[in-house]
């Protein structure tokens, strides 16, 4: 039986049970680092030569397109078309010699692969806190497919559930009367609403010229297609970092193995 | 009984009719600018001293920009702050000597005046032709009362009745794609998108750094709050040109006289 540490171990419910029992005395502890390029690397498993590939933003995506720039290397992978998400992104992708499009260009993507802040129980996202939500939401909504990595400290019972912060990109015009408005509006969910600062105090400005608030959240919203709705009804918000119903699989890599969660359905691997 | 040309006279339903059979054999012709003038100064007769305003963009509104500078150089109004919707509007008002302030310092605004592009029979507007809407939007609908001023060529049976356009604010980033979704999501009303050009050939660009997507269409949308959420939920759009249930007051220059529509009632006056 694989081992918790090998990354191509894939846990399977039944198989954790097992393995607390058939485990060593003293396991292997994975950093947290280690557990995204496991997710990372079991994604990048779904790519196939030929393929238009979204390439996600931030610690955990930046594994699979390094893992995707290797496999070109070795010839394993051809003929894939890269649309990166993030201007950072880009550059990582340029350097690897990954070839790379747009949307305009390639307005249908085969597969989107990008880390998350949150996955709730129905696979729904946050994601923004490196604050690329509006282009991954554009690319990662263009997808036949898109495949979430998370290593499990991302796992929250409901959107804002990691107490960390739901972003949303609003244009810098007036900001702090959007922000206001924003916390208004899910203040009864103990709704904070900060403007996202960057170098020198200074507002973090994202690749669209925009801001981000960052609204943190005590209470589960409920409906969150009424929220969204809510929230992109609000002149001078321009996209909000929930990514409802788009996630087809998430991958998660956790201390005891992989597990593969489909949209829908939760299935497990072995 | 008032004639049709003076802008003071207000036409009731039953008064136009009278009016019809009692005009002279040669009626003064008012050119288009001159019931824009008309409308705007009856727009102005509801601002009073104290008021934080909003000051609309566009050849209408112009004219009661420009009314409000006059009274106040009168000194027939006094202690009046104007929040403009652009930059131009701005420039204007400067210019008079209007005292100016923005959202984040006045959240609340006591009256709005603005032209309008279309405006349909439960006076839902369509707005943003000469490319302010997003700024509109916020401040208009911050706004305790909303008053629209328009000649009688903008009241249509349906938003895009005129044959005229429903601009759609979009971020650069992938326009074209954007551009297709959204021709694609009205693909049913007739709809053709066209990225709106500036200067010589390029793109316009809007105050906060956007482009504008013009949206022709041939049929009536229907539920058009259904629509609006449509598009808002399209990743990449920031704001479009429709102002749904937020004119607290219509007034209508034609020329057999000035008609004032309320919102969810119709009130003549005269």
């Amino acid at each position: 039986m694989a081992l918790a540490y090998d990354p191509l171990f894939i846990a399977s419910d039944k198989a954790l049970s097992a393995f607390d029992v058939a485990s060593p005395p003293h396991p292997m502890i994975l950093t947290q680092d280690e557990l995204k390029r496991i997710a990372a690397y079991k994604a990048v498993e779904f790519v196939e030569s030929g393929m238009v590939l979204g390439l996600g933003t931030g610690s955990t995506a930046k594994h699979a397109v390094d893992r995707i720039g290797e496999l070109l290397r070795q010839g394993k992978l051809e003929n894939i078309v890269g649309i990166p998400t993030s201007k950072k992104t880009q550059e990582q992708a340029l350097s690897l010699g990954i070839p790379l499009s747009d949307l305009d260009a390639h307005p249908v993507i085969d597969l989107s692969i990008d880390g998350a802040d949150e996955v709730d129980p129905y696979l729904n996202l946050v994601k923004g806190r490196g604050g690329s939500l509006l282009r991954e939401k554009m690319i990662e909504g263009a997808s036949k497919k898109f495949v979430v990595i998370v290593d499990e400290s991302k796992m929250v019972k409901h959107i804002g559930g990691s107490k960390l912060a739901l972003p949303v990109e609003i244009v810098p015009f007036c900001w702090k009367f959007t922000a206001e408005k924003l916390r208004s509006l899910l203040e009864g969910y103990g709704c904070e609403a900060n403007l996202r600062l960057g170098e020198k105090g200074k507002p973090f400005v994202t690749d669209n010229g925009n801001y981000i608030v960052d609204m943190h959240l005590e209470e589960d919203m409920g409906d969150l297609g009424a929220v969204s709705d809510a929230i992109l009804r609000l002149p001078g918000v321009v996209e909000h970092g929930m990514f409802l119903d788009m996630a087809s699989t998430v991958i998660i890599a956790g201390e005891l193995g992989v597990k593969i969660k489909n949209k829908q359905h939760t299935t497990t691997s072995s």
